[in-house]
């Protein structure tokens, strides 16, 4: 049963179907314009924790359990379980996680693992290996700066190309049926580097890599930005959404008519104070839970490209010297 | 085309095969009982690199380029890679693939990678998603020392109970057909705490999940230790086999005559001085490649259950108290 499309794509024979979802965010982002939309809101960024990474775990851990009540099924009924956040070593996912004794494939790609957990938890049910799957991804700013940045007592300033690390975990439950929305196919990023060395210009890094997925995706199914409604990237922000929308230009595509950008979603540009956007993991996943879904669900968009996007780097390559590439994948979302 | 088999277990219908291998290793590591088994032994550490990391990268390519040529296909044949390393953000992986140009899902699973991996490249063939997949892990003593320990120059002394991380890098191409050895099978882990804290002591804190692991595996196929020539842990050490044979018995099982672990059969214990025995992504990766594999192609063994374990921490968690959970999947290969 070859599933296999154009290049680097995967057309589902049985589309799996996404049948529960959560977001849970932090004080900020329920201050932001999507905050009524998302499941739960923290005014505590600690989640009642001591620490950030544990902190961040919890976050998982509520989306997860709330994820699967969305879903309607028992815990146990969920055969595997994919996710990831920007940490070393993954601690706010394998801590999170660990309480479900649910089988885990750790995944990293940065602020795109969203796309990555969603691709192979829809591979896995799709493969006839599993009756249901989650995807489970977040971020953490307070633990991002600390990981990646500056302690966040040191007060350092901001450029305006940096962008603001989500606090939040977007959680997805797949099965072979049930729910209105169901991915009917990927587009797997490759790592595109275009040597740009400024890690507070994410948006930047990352659109050379959201442009190749995008464009390949369309050549790879015969499409166009006519066939969808949106084209969502993760988390490229103002400075990158606009790098996106030239390099498809000079690919042939224009998508500006139907281009949105998690990033640029989730915070108020003229009150927030977050610069470029916002980023993270937990950026594209809990925008996708709390925006992306809903109007798909409801049938007011009818297909979706969504792209979650990511920098490859951490603290000791960029001291090295070396420069920050991207990966994107592309994930199809119907209505159905 | 249902493929469970039991609680957390795959039973491919149609099994993919290890078509192409290479294993990449060390000066330490080349002096060690399988020195002449590996595909390259390189007497610079460095890799010809300015740091550590970059050495590591340059190990994953030259891995990945020799297992390309080892299965005798064109580089642009292999649809996706997957594959990780120990390293924060995974930059060892990221930089070492990217002039490959395909597209990855990046993995973290601790030393347990290399099963996560193969687990994965393994249903994306069987699930008709791909011609020709492969699987890319390493480690490197020095990076990891740098990432976990101490800085080398301190030269801090080791406890008995501490493992050796493997400098080295396996790769493994799969395919539908072709080469003498199939995936037959796999055995998802989930992360698996016992509250062990001590990482200068990893084989502790692993042992509790390949036995969960192994014991999971043996109920979903219906099987026992008597249906495997070898079980084959990645990177228990001395210290950690010793704990999982006696709580596989309180499962039930005796494992003692088919077990090895590839920590134990990389070193030398009298005069390489590795104390518990050798451990990291690319112990179980290279000595797959250069042992295990060799001995299933020519039908030494018939069928060999391979587990790698990881234990999941990182400075920072281990920093702020929390325990170490392991982790480890098991993978079923057969001569054929």
């Amino acid at each position: 049963m070859d599933q296999t499309q154009g290049r680097q794509s995967i057309c589902f024979q049985r589309a799996p179907h996404i049948i529960g979802t959560s977001s849970v965010v932090g004080k900020k982002e329920g201050e932001g314009p999507l905050g009524s939309a998302f499941s739960v809101v923290s005014q505590d960024d600690l989640f009642g924790e001591d620490c950030w990474e544990k902190a961040e775990s919890e976050m998982q851990k509520e989306a997860l359990t709330t994820a699967i009540e969305d879903a309607g099924i028992p815990k146990d009924q969920i055969r595997y379980l994919y996710g990831g956040d920007l940490l070393g070593q993954l601690i706010a996912t394998s801590f999170g996680l660990e309480s479900f004794g649910i089988p885990w494939f750790g995944l990293y790609g940065a602020c795109s693992t969203c796309g990555e957990a969603l691709a192979l938890a829809a591979m896995t049910v799709a493969g006839g290996y599993a009756d249901y799957t989650a995807a489970v991804t977040s971020s953490h700013f307070a633990s991002a700066e600390k990981q990646f940045r500056f302690p966040l007592a040191y007060g350092n300033q901001r450029p305006l190309s940096a962008t603001w690390t989500v606090t939040g975990s977007g959680a997805f439950v797949l099965g072979k049926t049930g729910g209105h929305v169901r991915v009917t196919g990927i587009t797997v990023g490759k790592v595109t580097d275009f040597g740009v060395q400024d890690a507070m210009n994410m948006g930047a890094c990352m659109a050379p890599a959201s442009c190749d997925t995008i464009a390949r995706h369309f050549r790879d199914f015969g499409r166009g930005p006519l066939d969808y409604d949106k084209i969502i990237t993760g988390d490229l922000g103002y400075v990158g959404q606009e790098i996106l929308l030239n390099l498809l230009k000079k690919e042939g595509y224009d998508i500006s008519q139907k281009h949105m950008d998690c990033g640029i979603e989730i915070y108020d540009r003229e009150t927030q104070d977050t610069h470029a956007g916002g980023s993270g993991c937990g950026c594209s996943a809990t925008v996708l839970s709390a925006l992306i879904l809903p109007n798909l669900r409801k049938g007011i968009w009818k297909q979706v490209l969504f792209v979650p996007t990511g920098a490859l780097m951490s603290p000791v390559s960029f001291n090295e010297g070396q420069s920050v590439p991207g990966i994107a994948h592309g994930i199809i979302l119907e209505h159905c």
